[in-house]
């Protein structure tokens, strides 16, 4: 019997729960109040598009928890949270503004004269809305900030996460393989990234069935305009650009699968490689490669950097970077910590990191590969495994 | 000669930071720094990727221009923004902190001891960043927050705007076209979505030519799982359901053109339509009337809510409402003002509105049209244009 692994079940997001209540009670936070729409669905399960309606994960003074939603998300709170109370208001700004509602929701469950854990001052979205700071509505003994607490919770991935992100770069895999597949002279990069979405995306429904929830996009592979000279911007903004020969082009692709992500990128080359094409791309499989030899579990996060900054002084390289080495993954595409000089975090055996070490070369393109890695309890695993190597990068 | 209308000129940039100085200017405000990412592009026509590494524009006391962007975003910024300077950081977290550089900034710009406008007490990002609130890096005079200002700038849109919006629609349109073309019985959601979506993308791609940048998504339709019962739920979490007899299906379709969005939904049914949903089709047909003939410059947003309780009420529908009857959209899908019983902004040609009345019924589905409509000189226009009669919206 085959069993998929598509989501993270309840009794994990129970345990989130303890773990972030054990983390409260060492602050001797006594309740708190989450607004942010990633650190609410890792604690609850509770996947919402955010929008002008405020929606707030509570824990109360007993660690019972609580979601506010709209009346819009009743139900769908109901059935899909983790979740012991869900109160709800009718809409937002409404007659009764809904932070009114939510002071008595506050008031109800004894946060007033407590200290209390908040990851922002209040509800805050750009799509509309307006409200106070929680801090003004009622009379707090003390706001303690721990937006960095919860984000540090998702720096090290369980075996389960770990195996959803697996699964997005399966996915990835294939998307880039039929990005690649429909790649050639004279197409454009539009039609190639329709036709390797769709493929792709239609293939991990029928493969994984209808309880495959992406939370996210299923599976995609774009160019995103890195298509010839114009990849040197690295968020470049070429536009439907057309395939032709000698030109390098830089993928993406990847897959969500219950909100987690992989990344997957490559650097390759149409029809042929020139001499400078082929020098630079070395150089970027070097420093990938120093970046894969250097990653373990009790270093910081800052010496990767460090030793793939040493190869490009070495090799006077300096000039065409535009970015650190790599990210931590997961919920979002971009976490904390950060292989850069800056990020002394240690690593440990579970984060899960970008590595994408990139050259810039005006008038000719970029050079980066994005891997997805796990450190181990030794050094890493590679989660992505398309091939890396020139020859296998040649496209046509 | 035919002259498409794809961006919004320079001119227009610069008339809007005209206007946002002038605004300053009467809140006796000396300088200002914004973070979010969508007030920056409409007043610089910058559009970059928000991640962890913070971007700013800033207006000085001379009410000079700058935008404070990462070594990564510097020549793109340069080729792009409407702005006087570009300033760098090399990147986050970096080994000085990029909220030291925008200090230096700061004070090279005379911003000490002076009213400084903020649309947040700092940069604030959930992928891995960060750092302090502005104020507690140098001493301003005061603060005052400005967010509301600038979100309420973008409240009535120009001529070009409207026709941005209108090219949005028309793409819209297609890819709704090709929604119902595939939607057949026994086919299922993401072969559907996904034909539809790569087709319209191609198509609007090869009429538009090169200079066509999304900002965003290209035309696309969705059912987002709205399809049978399963619709109910506002915002379902249905997967790659299967067409079936007799269902009701919820569409949506769009597309971005330079950022800017409109929106299209249609409620339709598979085959035939039985007489209970007929009957809430047309009472979603009567309110969303009812919001069309009361919508008009001068009256407050509230009004055009008032109007649809009251046919609510009077037909006993109270119970199968789930939201509020729309909201105004532009650069993002949802922005203020709402047709809302709470929002009493008073409505004024050049506003954008959805008008998306809905009824929710268990066990039966979703009755919700979507159109989008601008207030004129003496009511208002219909932009979005798929037919919304019953005969029109039954598939197959």
């Amino acid at each position: 019997m085959i069993s998929l692994q598509l989501d993270i079940n309840k009794l994990e997001i129970r345990n989130r729960q303890n773990n972030y209540l054990k983390k409260l009670t060492e602050k001797k936070v006594d309740a708190s109040i989450l607004f942010n729409t990633t650190n609410i669905f890792y604690l609850t399960g509770f996947h919402f598009r955010p929008s002008e309606r405020p929606i707030a994960f509570i824990t109360d003074t007993k660690q019972k928890t609580h979601l506010f939603v709209p009346r819009l998300e009743k139900e769908h709170a109901e059935e899909y949270a983790v979740i012991d109370n869900v109160h709800y208001y009718q809409e937002y700004p409404g007659l009764i503004h809904p932070m009114e509602h939510l002071k008595e929701v506050l008031q109800a469950n004894n946060f007033e004269n407590k200290i209390v854990g908040l990851d922002a001052s209040g509800y805050n979205s750009s799509k509309g809305y307006r409200g106070p700071n929680i801090a003004n509505l009622l009379n707090f003994d003390r706001e303690v900030y721990i937006k960095d607490m919860v984000e540090s919770m998702r720096y090290v991935k369980s075996q389960d996460e770990i195996e959803l992100i697996k699964e997005s770069a399966r996915w990835g895999n294939l998307a880039h393989t039929l990005l690649v597949k429909y790649t050639r002279l004279g197409k454009r990069e539009i039609e190639i990234e329709g036709l390797a979405t769709y493929e792709a995306t239609r293939a991990m429904f029928e493969t994984l069935g209808n309880e495959y929830r992406p939370y996210g996009s299923p599976a995609h592979a774009f160019y995103r305009g890195q298509i010839g000279p114009h990849s040197a911007f690295p968020h470049s903004q070429n536009q439907n650009a057309e395939i032709k020969h000698g030109y390098n082009v830089v993928s993406q692709a990847a897959a969500d699968v219950w909100g987690y992500k992989s990344e997957l990128e490559r650097t390759m080359f149409i029809l042929e490689v020139n001499k400078l094409q082929e020098s630079f791309f070395q150089h970027m499989i070097n420093v990938q490669d120093i970046a894969f030899n250097t990653i373990k579990p009790g270093i910081p996060a800052s010496r990767i950097e460090e030793e793939v900054q040493r190869y490009y002084q070495e090799n006077n390289l300096n000039k065409y970077i535009r970015h650190h080495t790599g990210h931590n993954m997961g919920l979002l595409n971009h976490e904390a910590p950060f292989f850069d000089l800056g990020d002394h975090t240690i690593l440990k055996p579970g984060m899960v990191f970008s590595v994408e070490p990139g050259l810039y070369v005006e008038g000719l393109g970029a050079f980066r590969h994005s891997d997805t890695i796990v450190i181990t309890e030794n050094g890493m695993e590679k989660i992505t495994y398309y091939p890396r190597d020139l020859n296998s990068l040649i496209i046509g």
